[in-house]
Protein backbone atom coordinates (compact mmCIF):
# COMPACT_ATOMS: atom_id res chain seq x y z
CA UNK A 1 0.00 0.00 0.00
CA UNK A 2 1.73 3.55 -1.05
CA UNK A 3 0.59 6.41 1.09
CA UNK A 4 0.53 8.35 -1.77
CA UNK A 5 -1.72 6.94 -4.36
CA UNK A 6 -4.98 6.87 -1.52
CA UNK A 7 -6.82 10.71 -1.78
CA UNK A 8 -6.89 12.55 1.63
CA UNK A 9 -10.33 13.02 1.64
CA UNK A 10 -10.61 8.72 1.95
CA UNK A 11 -8.07 9.08 4.69
CA UNK A 12 -10.30 11.86 6.09
CA UNK A 13 -13.57 9.27 6.42
CA UNK A 14 -11.82 6.45 8.36
CA UNK A 15 -12.21 7.94 11.33
CA UNK A 16 -15.78 8.93 10.74
CA UNK A 17 -16.14 5.28 9.78
CA UNK A 18 -14.30 3.90 12.88
CA UNK A 19 -16.73 6.54 15.03
CA UNK A 20 -19.45 4.38 13.66
CA UNK A 21 -18.21 1.35 14.33
CA UNK A 22 -17.41 1.92 17.97
CA UNK A 23 -20.83 2.78 18.44
CA UNK A 24 -22.58 -0.15 16.75
CA UNK A 25 -19.84 -2.10 19.42
CA UNK A 26 -21.31 -0.12 22.26
CA UNK A 27 -24.76 -0.98 21.46
CA UNK A 28 -23.34 -4.75 20.79
CA UNK A 29 -23.43 -5.12 17.09
CA UNK A 30 -21.46 -7.86 15.50
CA UNK A 31 -22.24 -7.49 11.70
CA UNK A 32 -22.62 -4.10 9.34
CA UNK A 33 -22.95 -3.53 5.75
CA UNK A 34 -21.76 -0.89 3.85
CA UNK A 35 -25.50 -0.15 2.84
CA UNK A 36 -26.58 0.51 6.80
CA UNK A 37 -23.31 2.60 7.72
CA UNK A 38 -23.68 4.74 4.92
CA UNK A 39 -26.94 5.17 5.78
CA UNK A 40 -25.76 6.26 9.35
CA UNK A 41 -23.43 9.24 8.15
CA UNK A 42 -25.19 10.24 4.75
CA UNK A 43 -22.56 9.05 2.61
CA UNK A 44 -23.83 6.58 -0.26
CA UNK A 45 -22.75 2.56 0.13
CA UNK A 46 -20.60 2.35 -2.72
CA UNK A 47 -18.36 5.61 -1.75
CA UNK A 48 -17.37 3.18 1.33
CA UNK A 49 -16.97 0.15 -0.08
CA UNK A 50 -14.78 2.05 -2.53
CA UNK A 51 -13.03 3.73 -0.36
CA UNK A 52 -12.46 0.31 2.19
CA UNK A 53 -11.04 -0.93 -1.30
CA UNK A 54 -7.89 0.86 -1.08
CA UNK A 55 -6.72 -1.20 2.01
CA UNK A 56 -8.11 -4.88 1.14
CA UNK A 57 -11.22 -6.69 1.16
CA UNK A 58 -12.94 -6.12 4.40
CA UNK A 59 -16.57 -7.96 3.67
CA UNK A 60 -18.03 -10.77 1.74
CA UNK A 61 -20.74 -9.97 -0.80
CA UNK A 62 -24.25 -10.38 1.05
CA UNK A 63 -22.74 -11.18 4.27
CA UNK A 64 -21.23 -7.76 5.21
CA UNK A 65 -18.50 -6.84 7.49
CA UNK A 66 -17.94 -8.14 11.09
CA UNK A 67 -17.53 -4.83 13.33
CA UNK A 68 -14.67 -5.67 15.34
CA UNK A 69 -12.35 -6.93 12.07
CA UNK A 70 -13.08 -4.10 10.23
CA UNK A 71 -12.28 -1.73 13.68
CA UNK A 72 -8.91 -3.46 14.13
CA UNK A 73 -8.44 -2.99 10.47
CA UNK A 74 -8.73 0.34 10.69
CA UNK A 75 -7.25 1.17 13.57
CA UNK A 76 -4.42 -0.63 12.39
CA UNK A 77 -4.56 1.19 9.05
CA UNK A 78 -4.99 4.70 10.96
CA UNK A 79 -1.64 3.76 13.29
CA UNK A 80 -4.07 3.73 16.31
CA UNK A 81 -2.97 0.29 17.20
CA UNK A 82 -0.46 2.10 19.46
CA UNK A 83 -1.22 5.63 22.17
CA UNK A 84 0.00 8.63 20.62
CA UNK A 85 1.74 11.72 23.27
CA UNK A 86 -0.13 14.92 22.44
CA UNK A 87 1.45 17.92 23.45
CA UNK A 88 -0.96 20.94 24.23
CA UNK A 89 0.23 24.49 22.88
CA UNK A 90 -1.36 27.04 24.73
CA UNK A 91 -3.94 27.04 28.20
CA UNK A 92 -6.48 29.43 27.62
CA UNK A 93 -9.84 28.42 26.92
CA UNK A 94 -9.82 26.18 24.55
CA UNK A 95 -6.12 24.60 25.77
CA UNK A 96 -7.79 23.71 28.99
CA UNK A 97 -10.84 22.24 27.46
CA UNK A 98 -8.69 19.83 24.91
CA UNK A 99 -6.70 18.94 28.18
CA UNK A 100 -9.51 17.92 30.15
CA UNK A 101 -11.59 16.44 27.07
CA UNK A 102 -12.79 12.77 27.69
CA UNK A 103 -12.81 11.87 23.84
CA UNK A 104 -9.37 10.93 23.43
CA UNK A 105 -9.71 7.68 25.80
CA UNK A 106 -9.17 4.38 23.77
CA UNK A 107 -8.92 6.33 20.53
CA UNK A 108 -5.54 6.73 20.16
CA UNK A 109 -3.89 9.70 22.21
CA UNK A 110 -3.11 11.12 25.34
CA UNK A 111 -2.39 15.09 26.13
CA UNK A 112 0.96 14.79 28.28
CA UNK A 113 2.09 17.95 27.72
CA UNK A 114 0.63 21.67 28.10
CA UNK A 115 2.83 25.25 27.35
CA UNK A 116 1.72 28.84 27.68
CA UNK A 117 4.19 32.06 27.43
CA UNK A 118 2.43 33.41 30.32
CA UNK A 119 4.27 33.28 33.63
CA UNK A 120 1.42 33.45 35.51
CA UNK A 121 0.06 30.48 33.81
CA UNK A 122 3.13 28.82 33.97
CA UNK A 123 3.14 25.91 36.65
CA UNK A 124 -0.65 25.96 37.50
CA UNK A 125 -2.45 22.23 37.08
CA UNK A 126 -5.10 21.30 34.41
CA UNK A 127 -6.44 17.72 35.00
CA UNK A 128 -3.60 16.97 37.12
CA UNK A 129 -1.01 18.19 34.01
CA UNK A 130 1.43 21.01 35.06
CA UNK A 131 1.84 23.90 32.51
CA UNK A 132 5.15 24.38 31.19
CA UNK A 133 7.07 27.76 30.04
CA UNK A 134 6.60 28.20 26.34
CA UNK A 135 10.72 28.20 26.37
CA UNK A 136 10.95 24.40 26.97
CA UNK A 137 8.55 23.12 24.03
CA UNK A 138 11.58 22.56 21.83
CA UNK A 139 13.26 20.54 25.15
CA UNK A 140 10.61 18.48 25.80
CA UNK A 141 9.05 17.36 22.96
CA UNK A 142 12.69 16.25 21.27
CA UNK A 143 13.35 14.65 24.94
CA UNK A 144 9.76 12.49 24.87
CA UNK A 145 9.47 12.08 20.47
CA UNK A 146 5.72 13.92 20.47
CA UNK A 147 4.91 14.42 17.03
CA UNK A 148 1.40 15.84 17.48
CA UNK A 149 0.23 18.74 18.80
CA UNK A 150 -2.66 20.85 18.92
CA UNK A 151 -2.53 24.29 19.17
CA UNK A 152 -5.17 26.35 21.15
CA UNK A 153 -3.50 29.69 20.67
CA UNK A 154 -4.75 33.31 19.39
CA UNK A 155 -3.68 33.69 15.12
CA UNK A 156 -1.33 36.59 15.64
CA UNK A 157 0.91 34.08 17.42
CA UNK A 158 0.08 30.77 15.77
CA UNK A 159 2.67 30.79 13.07
CA UNK A 160 5.26 31.50 15.42
CA UNK A 161 4.65 28.64 17.69
CA UNK A 162 4.05 26.66 14.52
CA UNK A 163 7.74 27.39 13.45
CA UNK A 164 8.74 26.18 16.85
CA UNK A 165 7.01 22.75 17.29
CA UNK A 166 7.99 21.98 13.71
CA UNK A 167 11.82 22.62 15.02
CA UNK A 168 10.75 20.30 17.53
CA UNK A 169 9.88 17.63 15.41
CA UNK A 170 5.90 17.85 15.42
CA UNK A 171 4.57 16.54 12.33
CA UNK A 172 1.29 16.77 12.65
CA UNK A 173 -0.57 19.54 13.88
CA UNK A 174 -4.07 20.37 14.50
CA UNK A 175 -4.87 24.15 14.63
CA UNK A 176 -8.11 25.94 16.71
CA UNK A 177 -6.16 28.64 15.68
CA UNK A 178 -8.45 30.45 12.70
CA UNK A 179 -5.66 30.97 10.06
CA UNK A 180 -3.38 29.20 7.35
CA UNK A 181 -0.80 27.62 8.57
CA UNK A 182 2.65 27.00 6.58
CA UNK A 183 4.35 24.09 7.51
CA UNK A 184 7.24 22.03 5.59
CA UNK A 185 5.92 18.73 3.19
CA UNK A 186 6.63 16.42 5.68
CA UNK A 187 4.20 18.03 8.47
CA UNK A 188 0.16 17.27 8.23
CA UNK A 189 -1.81 20.79 9.58
CA UNK A 190 -5.61 20.24 10.14
CA UNK A 191 -8.22 22.87 11.36
CA UNK A 192 -11.04 23.01 13.68
CA UNK A 193 -13.09 25.89 12.67
CA UNK A 194 -16.22 26.07 13.59
CA UNK A 195 -17.96 28.41 11.07
CA UNK A 196 -17.37 26.38 8.19
CA UNK A 197 -19.57 23.74 10.08
CA UNK A 198 -21.97 26.19 10.27
CA UNK A 199 -22.02 27.27 7.08
CA UNK A 200 -22.55 23.93 5.91
CA UNK A 201 -25.92 24.22 7.73
CA UNK A 202 -27.25 27.33 6.84
CA UNK A 203 -27.62 26.46 3.21
CA UNK A 204 -30.51 24.25 4.86
CA UNK A 205 -31.96 26.51 6.57
CA UNK A 206 -35.49 28.40 4.94
CA UNK A 207 -35.50 31.96 4.97
CA UNK A 208 -38.32 34.23 5.98
CA UNK A 209 -40.78 32.72 3.57
CA UNK A 210 -40.28 29.26 4.28
CA UNK A 211 -41.18 29.91 8.31
CA UNK A 212 -44.22 31.96 7.35
CA UNK A 213 -45.71 28.58 6.10
CA UNK A 214 -44.10 26.38 9.08
CA UNK A 215 -46.86 25.15 11.92
CA UNK A 216 -46.80 27.74 15.23
CA UNK B 1 -32.11 24.21 -7.67
CA UNK B 2 -34.02 21.63 -5.17
CA UNK B 3 -31.70 21.68 -1.75
CA UNK B 4 -32.25 17.62 -1.62
CA UNK B 5 -30.39 16.63 -4.78
CA UNK B 6 -27.37 18.02 -3.84
CA UNK B 7 -24.66 15.75 -2.16
CA UNK B 8 -24.57 16.88 1.61
CA UNK B 9 -21.11 16.72 0.77
CA UNK B 10 -20.99 19.30 -1.60
CA UNK B 11 -22.47 21.61 0.60
CA UNK B 12 -19.88 20.85 3.00
CA UNK B 13 -17.08 21.78 0.81
CA UNK B 14 -18.58 25.20 -0.35
CA UNK B 15 -17.36 27.03 2.90
CA UNK B 16 -14.00 25.58 2.41
CA UNK B 17 -13.64 27.64 -0.53
CA UNK B 18 -15.31 30.33 0.72
CA UNK B 19 -12.39 30.51 3.05
CA UNK B 20 -9.78 29.78 1.04
CA UNK B 21 -11.66 32.64 -2.01
CA UNK B 22 -11.67 35.00 1.40
CA UNK B 23 -7.75 34.77 1.70
CA UNK B 24 -7.37 35.34 -1.65
CA UNK B 25 -9.61 38.60 -1.66
CA UNK B 26 -6.97 39.45 1.71
CA UNK B 27 -4.54 39.35 -0.98
CA UNK B 28 -5.62 41.52 -3.21
CA UNK B 29 -5.84 38.20 -5.61
CA UNK B 30 -8.95 39.50 -8.50
CA UNK B 31 -8.67 36.25 -10.20
CA UNK B 32 -8.42 32.40 -9.69
CA UNK B 33 -9.06 29.11 -10.94
CA UNK B 34 -10.52 25.37 -10.03
CA UNK B 35 -6.83 23.97 -10.62
CA UNK B 36 -5.12 26.67 -8.31
CA UNK B 37 -8.29 26.34 -5.36
CA UNK B 38 -7.66 22.29 -6.03
CA UNK B 39 -3.95 23.20 -5.43
CA UNK B 40 -4.53 24.86 -2.37
CA UNK B 41 -7.26 22.31 -0.91
CA UNK B 42 -6.07 19.44 -1.65
CA UNK B 43 -9.40 18.69 -4.15
CA UNK B 44 -8.71 18.07 -7.65
CA UNK B 45 -9.86 20.59 -9.77
CA UNK B 46 -12.39 18.88 -11.71
CA UNK B 47 -14.40 17.98 -8.13
CA UNK B 48 -14.12 21.85 -7.76
CA UNK B 49 -15.49 22.25 -11.44
CA UNK B 50 -18.52 19.98 -10.35
CA UNK B 51 -19.17 20.93 -7.31
CA UNK B 52 -20.01 24.46 -8.50
CA UNK B 53 -21.96 23.42 -11.41
CA UNK B 54 -24.52 21.92 -9.17
CA UNK B 55 -25.46 25.86 -8.72
CA UNK B 56 -24.52 27.18 -12.08
CA UNK B 57 -21.91 28.67 -14.49
CA UNK B 58 -19.58 31.16 -12.46
CA UNK B 59 -16.41 30.83 -14.22
CA UNK B 60 -15.49 30.85 -17.97
CA UNK B 61 -13.02 28.41 -19.93
CA UNK B 62 -9.05 29.87 -20.05
CA UNK B 63 -10.36 32.59 -17.64
CA UNK B 64 -11.23 31.19 -14.24
CA UNK B 65 -13.20 32.54 -12.04
CA UNK B 66 -13.17 36.37 -10.68
CA UNK B 67 -13.15 35.76 -7.09
CA UNK B 68 -15.20 38.94 -5.38
CA UNK B 69 -18.30 37.13 -7.53
CA UNK B 70 -17.22 33.93 -6.89
CA UNK B 71 -18.18 34.59 -3.03
CA UNK B 72 -20.69 36.54 -3.52
CA UNK B 73 -22.18 33.81 -5.28
CA UNK B 74 -21.11 30.99 -2.74
CA UNK B 75 -22.55 33.73 0.07
CA UNK B 76 -26.01 33.63 -1.60
CA UNK B 77 -25.66 29.51 -2.06
CA UNK B 78 -25.34 29.04 1.73
CA UNK B 79 -27.56 31.89 2.93
CA UNK B 80 -25.09 33.69 4.39
CA UNK B 81 -25.70 36.87 2.62
CA UNK B 82 -27.66 38.12 6.49
CA UNK B 83 -26.44 37.89 9.62
CA UNK B 84 -27.14 34.42 12.13
CA UNK B 85 -27.70 34.68 15.71
CA UNK B 86 -26.48 31.79 17.46
CA UNK B 87 -27.04 30.78 21.08
CA UNK B 88 -24.68 28.94 23.12
CA UNK B 89 -25.51 26.33 25.10
CA UNK B 90 -22.89 25.92 28.27
CA UNK B 91 -20.57 28.26 29.84
CA UNK B 92 -17.71 26.24 30.47
CA UNK B 93 -14.49 26.42 28.96
CA UNK B 94 -15.69 25.16 25.66
CA UNK B 95 -18.19 27.95 26.07
CA UNK B 96 -16.22 30.35 27.15
CA UNK B 97 -13.86 30.07 23.88
CA UNK B 98 -16.84 29.85 21.38
CA UNK B 99 -18.07 32.93 23.13
CA UNK B 100 -15.35 34.80 22.57
CA UNK B 101 -14.15 33.37 19.28
CA UNK B 102 -12.77 36.11 16.76
CA UNK B 103 -13.42 34.19 13.75
CA UNK B 104 -17.58 34.56 13.52
CA UNK B 105 -16.89 38.12 12.55
CA UNK B 106 -17.80 38.92 9.05
CA UNK B 107 -18.38 35.60 8.40
CA UNK B 108 -22.48 35.34 8.69
CA UNK B 109 -22.71 35.01 12.50
CA UNK B 110 -23.01 36.40 15.81
CA UNK B 111 -23.54 34.81 19.49
CA UNK B 112 -26.23 36.58 20.99
CA UNK B 113 -26.95 34.21 23.97
CA UNK B 114 -25.23 32.07 26.33
CA UNK B 115 -27.09 29.72 28.57
CA UNK B 116 -26.12 28.02 31.93
CA UNK B 117 -27.69 25.45 34.39
CA UNK B 118 -25.31 26.34 37.18
CA UNK B 119 -26.81 29.24 39.41
CA UNK B 120 -23.08 30.00 40.27
CA UNK B 121 -22.25 31.20 36.39
CA UNK B 122 -26.32 33.02 35.35
CA UNK B 123 -25.33 36.59 35.84
CA UNK B 124 -21.80 36.39 35.20
CA UNK B 125 -20.58 38.09 31.87
CA UNK B 126 -18.50 36.40 29.02
CA UNK B 127 -17.61 38.76 25.98
CA UNK B 128 -20.18 41.52 27.25
CA UNK B 129 -22.62 38.87 27.22
CA UNK B 130 -24.51 37.77 30.33
CA UNK B 131 -24.99 34.07 31.13
CA UNK B 132 -28.90 33.08 31.09
CA UNK B 133 -30.14 30.25 32.94
CA UNK B 134 -30.94 26.95 31.08
CA UNK B 135 -34.75 27.35 32.25
CA UNK B 136 -35.09 30.47 30.16
CA UNK B 137 -33.87 28.34 26.44
CA UNK B 138 -37.49 27.86 25.31
CA UNK B 139 -38.69 31.50 25.75
CA UNK B 140 -35.50 33.07 24.82
CA UNK B 141 -34.74 31.09 21.72
CA UNK B 142 -38.35 31.41 20.89
CA UNK B 143 -38.71 34.95 20.99
CA UNK B 144 -35.72 35.84 19.33
CA UNK B 145 -36.36 33.23 16.58
CA UNK B 146 -32.73 32.18 17.16
CA UNK B 147 -32.34 28.57 14.60
CA UNK B 148 -28.70 27.92 15.75
CA UNK B 149 -26.79 26.83 18.39
CA UNK B 150 -23.68 25.59 19.20
CA UNK B 151 -23.27 22.53 22.50
CA UNK B 152 -21.23 23.11 24.81
CA UNK B 153 -21.68 20.93 27.28
CA UNK B 154 -20.78 17.17 28.66
CA UNK B 155 -21.80 14.07 27.23
CA UNK B 156 -24.32 13.18 29.62
CA UNK B 157 -26.51 16.26 28.96
CA UNK B 158 -26.54 16.83 25.47
CA UNK B 159 -29.30 14.93 24.62
CA UNK B 160 -31.74 16.31 26.83
CA UNK B 161 -30.25 20.29 26.10
CA UNK B 162 -30.68 19.14 22.53
CA UNK B 163 -34.45 17.88 22.66
CA UNK B 164 -34.90 21.43 24.42
CA UNK B 165 -33.50 23.67 21.78
CA UNK B 166 -35.03 21.10 19.11
CA UNK B 167 -38.35 22.07 21.28
CA UNK B 168 -37.13 25.90 20.94
CA UNK B 169 -37.22 26.08 17.46
CA UNK B 170 -33.79 25.73 16.79
CA UNK B 171 -32.79 23.79 13.59
CA UNK B 172 -28.67 23.54 13.30
CA UNK B 173 -26.87 22.34 16.10
CA UNK B 174 -23.00 22.13 16.04
CA UNK B 175 -22.04 19.88 19.21
CA UNK B 176 -18.58 19.76 21.07
CA UNK B 177 -20.16 16.81 23.01
CA UNK B 178 -18.43 13.52 22.11
CA UNK B 179 -21.66 11.55 21.71
CA UNK B 180 -24.66 11.51 18.27
CA UNK B 181 -27.52 13.53 19.00
CA UNK B 182 -30.96 11.86 17.89
CA UNK B 183 -32.80 14.98 16.39
CA UNK B 184 -35.85 15.00 14.18
CA UNK B 185 -35.25 14.95 10.06
CA UNK B 186 -35.81 18.93 9.95
CA UNK B 187 -32.82 19.27 12.06
CA UNK B 188 -29.43 19.37 11.14
CA UNK B 189 -26.51 18.63 13.48
CA UNK B 190 -22.44 18.89 12.43
CA UNK B 191 -20.07 17.23 15.23
CA UNK B 192 -16.37 19.12 16.03
CA UNK B 193 -14.44 15.74 17.61
CA UNK B 194 -10.48 16.98 17.57
CA UNK B 195 -10.19 12.71 17.77
CA UNK B 196 -11.12 12.45 13.93
CA UNK B 197 -8.96 15.06 13.05
CA UNK B 198 -6.31 13.52 14.84
CA UNK B 199 -6.33 10.17 13.21
CA UNK B 200 -6.66 11.17 9.77
CA UNK B 201 -2.70 12.43 10.93
CA UNK B 202 -1.26 9.54 12.48
CA UNK B 203 -2.10 7.46 9.22
CA UNK B 204 0.60 9.50 8.02
CA UNK B 205 2.76 9.03 10.54
CA UNK B 206 6.07 6.89 10.31
CA UNK B 207 6.31 3.65 12.79
CA UNK B 208 9.76 3.16 14.64
CA UNK B 209 11.53 1.99 11.58
CA UNK B 210 10.85 5.29 9.74
CA UNK B 211 12.22 7.35 12.76
CA UNK B 212 15.03 5.18 12.89
CA UNK B 213 16.10 6.40 9.34
CA UNK B 214 15.25 10.16 10.29
CA UNK B 215 18.36 12.48 10.27
CA UNK B 216 19.28 13.38 14.19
Amino acid sequence: MSVDNIPKIVISRLPVYLRALNRMVQNSQLVTSSHELGKALGISSAQIRKDLSHFGEFGKQGTGYQVEFLITQLRQILNLDREWEVAVIGSGDIGHAITRYQGFADRGFRVTAIFDSDPSKVGTKINGLEVQPADDIIKVLRERNIQIAMLAIPAEYAQSATDTIVEAGVRAILSYAPISLNVPDHVKVRYIDPVTHLQSMTFYLSTEDDLLTQPL
